[in-house]
């Protein structure tokens, strides 16, 4: 057992965590527990976000949040811990659409939220008071808080995210993705100002879906010249494990793109922007010039998260050391 | 035992029944029994209605609902049985308002109505749809699909409805009530059509708050003007029962408007509307030159408000066989 505290990092300096849902949630919980709280901020996707009967679902910010507060349901990955869904079925009963399921205690952030945008809040803002409200000692903060939207486009068509990923399980074949009101929507202020400080120790790119969790946090205007710009090291976690995710479609989304599930793909994706990946497994095959480090990316329990948040600190940490060499390859 | 369905009324003709929320709903159930399906329209006060963490909350509309379709909660009076309450919990829990209670069955009806209302669609389609899937057969309709909102003017200052009902649990001392909105709002179409029907057989005024729950209706701009204008006989039954309300502020409201709580002074606050009035024990005191019928009010069993709807029904049709003397006076 590990206590939920233990093994402080007690470097200085702020580590800056990209994430989508699921296993990015898990990273950021792990960082949590051994970074000081003031030195973690953690920027989520709201690519996913979208308007369902009449409410604003961001579910990407809920997972983390729920994960951070101990709330969340381990076995589904989304939502919380011993959830009724006494809505959902009277919903049903009265002809409401059902195909997204939203809990009866998940409800209450999504009426929350939606009421308080409705009356001119920003979403940083809400999302700020609902964790705090949880107890939650880290920053969590949207990617931006302008809308931006991830439309996939597929064989049946350009399918709204949910629609592609909830309504139709991933099954339609997909082409492309677009990231609509990205070009206009700029980088939440506080990681903006977090990446641009001096002070940044490290940018940690989650093992979240490169294309469907990540890149839309990367195609917030200026959010890629931010990083490009950063004197502290980038580091990704791969999300591919043996050959393949560990959750979601990723796997299938490679595949249909024309790429092969490896931790090379990944390493071409994220070039230009990250100086190292981290990998689980054999990393002989990787191509592209950067720094790769293996271990252990499983996180199934508490203990996973937090040994692989100290490895990728120590991971960046090491390539700190060696910036400069670093910096003169994105010159 | 009284089946569900006995003693059917076969007399031809359509009722309007107007109401508000708890006593008003049990008549309307007992209506609902004993008249034919298509021979029932039920008008229901929207002047409690408000907007509420972002959802339309419509609470008379919605006690009539559930007790007709056999899902209220007949402990409460509001609401609906076998409720659960972890929405509540959880909006709590991260600052939420919370001193109006939505169950969470309760929810699926404010948030399909909310979204549909914003969607561009009417109170009365929206109603219409919920009950039809609740498998009520007869027709309930708001007052109006137009915004008409109960302000109480108390010792405290103005209060909207729900902040006097609920939030103040009626404490503040009751000045005058303002229903706004009521002069730009027009009667609901169908509501009013079947006041303009030659066959409309009766109206029936339901032992709801006066001056909280009829009112409102009353105030639609031109329904005192449709119900002084109809042919059939209009029949109240009076909320007053032993010297007192059976339920909600009524008489406390009496006494600060200075009124003496008898059935004399429904009389009187009906005046120039009704042609008869329906009271549960002494009427002798009444000094309204109109019809009175003496019988039981109160509704406690589905025997009572199928014995209520009878005696309502069966006075009205009395009052309509002396019709023109009826009129005369109205004249």
């Amino acid at each position: 057992m590990v206590p939920t505290d233990a093994q402080p990092d007690n470097s200085t300096g702020s580590v800056v965590a990209l994430c989508g849902g699921v296993g990015g949630a898990k990273l950021a919980l792990g960082l949590s527990r051994v970074l000081p709280d003031e030195r973690l901020l953690i920027g989520v996707n709201t690519g996913d976000d979208f308007e369902h009967i009449g409410l604003h679902v961001s579910p990407d910010i809920d997972t983390v949040t729920y994960t951070l507060a101990g709330v969340s349901n381990p076995e589904t990955g989304w939502g919380r811990a011993d959830e009724t869904w006494n809505f959902m079925e009277a919903l049903g009963a009265i002809g409401g659409e059902t195909w997204f399921s939203l809990g009866d205690k998940d409800l209450a952030v999504n009426v929350e939220r939606t009421h308080r945008l409705r009356a001119g809040e920003s979403l940083s803002a809400i999302t700020r008071d609902i964790c705090s409200n949880l107890g939650i000692p880290v920053q969590i903060v949207p990617m931006s808080d302008d809308p931006v939207r991830t439309l996939v486009d597929t064989d049946v068509g350009p399918l709204p995210f949910q629609n592609y990923f909830v309504e139709r399980q991933c099954v339609p074949v997909m082409r492309s993705v677009v990231f609509a009101g990205a070009d206009s929507a700029s980088v939440q202020p506080e990681l903006l100002a977090t990446l641009q400080h001096r002070d940044l120790r490290a940018v940690i790119i989650c093992p979240s879906n490169p294309y469907l969790s990540i890149d839309p946090i990367l195609s917030v205007k200026g959010m890629r010249e931010a990083l490009q710009s950063v004197l502290a090291p980038v580091v990704a976690v791969s999300p591919v494990v043996a050959g393949d995710a560990v959750k979601g479609p990723m796997a299938k989304i490679m595949s249909e793109l024309g790429m092969a599930v490896t931790h090379d793909t990944v390493a071409q994706h994220y070039t230009e922007l990250i100086d190292g990946l981290m990998v689980d497994g054999d990393c002989e095959h990787i191509t592209s010039k950067l720094a790769v480090m293996t271990g252990n990316t499983m996180m199934n329990s508490l203990e996973d998260k937090i040994s692989l948040a100290l490895d990728v600190l120590k991971f960046a940490d090491e390539l700190a050391a060696g910036r400069k060499i670093i910096r003169e390859r994105h010159a």
